[in-house]
């Protein structure tokens, strides 16, 4: 309830802190006989690694992760899966200034608030290397989907005010070799050229930028997801705005729906040889809270960088109104780096909510048991 | 997990149909010693019945609510709190047309591909009657937010593309008598008055339109929420995206915060005082997923209501494309009755995390126990 | 987590006072699909009835049940399933003396030092009228496993110091017919007499007796139960221990492994046909937490009923030693009307962890999902 | 619901297995502001560590903790706390011969029946190096426990049929330190003695020993535990039924209170000055599911350990009846290393639901809100 545990049936739990000995998540209720390696845990956190260009902080972190436990001969025994990544490169001088003052924008005052004292060495347990707990789970349950047939998929969508062409376009005409490979993390090379100008310039000014990040789900069967409290889409929301800085969550058409008429957004349904379909898809794959089989489509809206260079006014712990300047290695944007947690949050949410339908009919668990 | 249930410690369970015999919820968890009576929680279901403008169903639904437990003498006990109303006017011949086919926007289709069928009658458990219980619950969260001093409040801020003027002006500034008043849920006459015009107009087209409500907390003490997976957002999102109809929920300046610089987006603190406050509140009241004592400002996105009247494509459960008028009283709008449900999850959650928040600390805990 | 809520994936909600308008029952999270409707419920209430001779209290209780919900055409619908029994024989001013004293052996005092206050009318939330909602689920989850070939059956092993012979003895060699019949739950006429007559003594020595109540499961599937913290017999014990008056619990030859050697208490596995068995159970059907496939046997001890007739030591609300005499209709043992509740609860644990075990493996999750 | 959580605010999930690269728990929702330090976990890892007499295998386990989290200049922040404990001498070599079969009284067997396949190394996640989490976690509980005041106490009361004398003394006139230093736990030097004896005659028979631990908590508050499922020892017996080996659980009075009369077990309230106390405490501390502020105690029943030398029958997973021999180091009981692990248990079930408490009342939340 303290709030590190995510989810019900595939379940992790992250602790650690930016500058503690290290990062984990313990990933219980993983079913057993996956095939599974460090490599494959590896590879996603690659992704959130910084360093890799110029607008992610120069910090050199290594992130190697070790599997501690719940793997046996190559594979998922169902008991938990621990993993550990050291923390190598944090040095606690850097951050021994903000001890005693709030940083407009983050959780320094919050948690004097909550806790009275704080771990103020680079964010503590708000740091953004919480996500790595988060990415570490995401692999694996990206690995279990995509022997279900089911693929997520996140890449930018804007970055300030400049956003890809065609955000609706089908997901076959989205490179994700090119959202990948660019810095930005768009899937489209010449908007994220443009971006990263803007990016550039931003950071002359001593400032940050935000933007969105799309993830979209292929494959995905209908019926899962609960009616009521656990609406697959309550819970994604969830899962989505408990990352650091998502300040807006929507799914399929979002916050538009606001201004539209029900005849143009309802989705009309229509058969595709014997399969039921539908012919736009306005509820981003959603109807009441459960899957209805077409692409599940969510956004999510990262705020800029709360960390940046400029003079800003705010208070110490005395109670004093100073003026500070930050200094340190900080990403003028998040976005870029957030992408395989927002990956891995939707990834982990939809796994956990598979597994829940499971036991919906009674003749599905007649058949599981044999009768 | 079937997700009837929400909260971890002020918890409700809500249960019913639209054309079952009642519609109810018990509320687990709340504390001992609130006077509590069934004038309380009539007041707020009053607030959600139809049938008070044009705007709304013209079913007679009189839903009165019976205590069927946890009060003694007046006040909690600390025990459940069970409440039923009756369902009194449903006639399932108006429904039963809709057996046999899936209505596009509605939970219809979902439902048969999870539990193999459903029940037909007005929606079933995906009906808005279902919202009866979370109201229901919430009039008692938001009793007790009251003896703590703390008031949540709702309003219609857009229908369609009319939107209220100024729409981050300072509470003091919003006529909670106007938006009660209105049949749009609206705090300000004439933009309520061109709403009304809109949404005439969508009725005559055979049409329906969707809107905006903003919630706003006053008086929040800072520390209240979880830092990683039990943000106060993340629960938030959850709690107001599980609400039917809900397409994008939003915190503090929301989607907007994507296109901004860590400059203009931070607020800076500044003492008022002895007392920490904060210049701006573009962050909504949430530092890290913890309340930072401003103002909680959140938005829901509502989508078009889906039972329209003009014909419509789609498919029968016999797989065949066929075209469709739905019959009926359907609100044109979700948005003027949804209000009250939304004021309820949000007083709900907030509730819920207060009280989880009083075990954060060792001394407080010290304290409690006379140590 | 105020404790009215039992279950993971089926999952119950109880609610009601003793004498307030109804105790009632939310069951979530029951599989579509099952047949079921009120007089599958009345059966098992019935067995729980006080009246129905001289060693149970001669209060009329007619308890009889109304499904408010999750019931469509006869059958389950997957969504919550709400079930009323009205409190019709209360009469309040039986119960008022005791508002200003603790009963010994009663929770009066405990509520007290909890809540602040009490409804002190017939044991308010401890009375054993809760028990009436457990028992309704109860009767839906005996139900769902009988489908599934799994047979939960309860009975009283022994009253004060009268034992039924061979405790031990082959189910086919248990008649529940006599169980059923025997006043006292004894499934051997001869012993049941005895008790009779013991009963009958402590009755008239103004005295209550206490007992064992034996529950046994059928058909049980190995592989139920989870490793660690969700032990199958972890759980029944937490689900007979949350029984009013039950002091003790033990699965298999339970307190007596504590003096046996590992040579006699380990069970040999054999085979039978292709059939791995055990050559005896004194592990009572679970190794490691996880059901065997052997007979599961679990043990319930009762205290006896605390509400006896005799001349008392205790204290008031204003904190003076004084001395009472309760009065009214009281049971002079609990255990008969408690196999039920035994029954009830151990199929509603096992049915939960059935519905929990099928995400076990990955295999499984992949034919489910088709792949 | 893996199972690897216990706890609803103070939350401990165990990972590891006996032949991994380590053994750990992350503890969530510690308060804040707690003194800890690794030697406060490692004096309670000690005390389970092998190897400290001829009656607990001889394998060297170092056992060194490392706390990985949660810490901040010698306190607890309030964030998880993650511990680890390295694996060192365990060789796999030793265990290879068990991939094949299932041993009597092990988990092999239903393990295999579960997920598929076993880690079969040592009994995987079966392991009596489980508990190493479960005691650091419980060394936590203890020192916050012992802030308020409370202790809780385990000791063996009972090897065999060799019992210490006067099993209901004051815990005054229980030597801990004689428990502590007799290498059976027992806090009665001559009785120790002739357990030790009874042990070395079991070890010459190639055969092992059952026992009792009984727990003991001092300075209970009243009030605590929750009325219907969450009753305080409803989840002491869940707690400690989550034990390997663990077969039976009573509080109080226990089995024995099936044949006694009301009259008999009935605690009198008594005034001691001007505090409600009990003259008997037949009840062990709980009336209703809730503490009565009287000592709490409980007694736990293990079974022998299951590996002994003896040849013994049993199938291997081609489905043959073999006979087979078990080698390698085991105890020849379970109880004396088993202690610490019954108190972990049960400092943590009871710190979690005094925290559970602190949300009971209006009063005591206006108090701790400011009005």
């Amino acid at each position: 309830m303290a709030g590190s545990t995510f989810g019900n049936i595939f379940q992790l739990t992250t602790w650690g802190e930016s500058h503690g000995p290290g990062i984990g998540v313990v990933v219980d209720g993983c079913p057993a006989g996956l095939a599974l390696s460090e490599s494959d845990i590896q590879a996603f956190l690659d992704r959130r690694k910084p360093g890799s260009s110029r607008f992610t902080t120069q910090r050199k972190e290594s992130d190697c992760v070790e599997i501690l436990s719940g793997i046996f001969e190559g594979r998922t025994t169902g008991t938990p899966i621990s993993m550990l990544v050291r923390n190598t490169s944090q040095k606690s001088s850097d951050y021994s200034d903000i001890a005693s003052y709030y940083r407009p924008g983050h959780a320094d005052y919050t948690f004097d608030q909550k806790y009275g004292f704080r771990d103020y060495r680079g964010g503590g347990r708000s740091s953004g290397r919480e996500t790595i707990g988060r990415v570490a789970a995401g692999a694996i349950a990206s690995k279990l989907l995509a022997e279900l047939g089911i693929t997520v998929t996140a890449y930018t969508q804007a970055i300030g005010d400049i956003e890809i062409p065609d955000i609706d376009r089908p997901m076959e005409m989205i490179s994700i070799e090119e959202a990948r490979s660019n810095p930005t993390g768009m899937p489209d090379r010449e908007t994220s050229l443009r971006a990263e100008a803007y990016l550039k310039e931003c950071m002359e000014r001593l400032d940050s930028a935000g933007g969105i990040v799309t993830c979209r789900v292929s494959n995905m069967p209908a019926g899962i997801g609960e009616p009521v409290f656990e609406k697959l889409d309550a819970n994604l929301a969830k899962a989505i705005m408990s990352i650091g800085a998502v300040k807006a969550f929507e799914i399929g058409d979002g916050v538009k729906v606001s201004s539209t008429n029900g005849s143009s957004n309802n989705d009309s349904f229509r058969m595709c040889g014997r399969k039921v379909t539908k012919a736009t898809n306005h509820a981003g794959g959603i109807l009441g809270g459960i899957s209805d089989g077409s692409e599940l489509i969510l956004r999510a809206y990262f705020k800029p960088t709360p960390s940046i260079f400029q003079k800003q006014d705010t208070v110490n712990r005395d109670g004093e109104n100073i003026t500070i300047q930050i200094k340190g290695r900080h990403d003028p944007i998040i976005v870029p780096r957030a992408v395989v947690v927002v990956e891995s949050m939707t990834a982990i949410t939809i796994l956990d909510m598979l597994l829940q339908n499971m036991t919906a009919r009674v003749d599905n668990i007649k058949r599981f048991y044999g009768k």
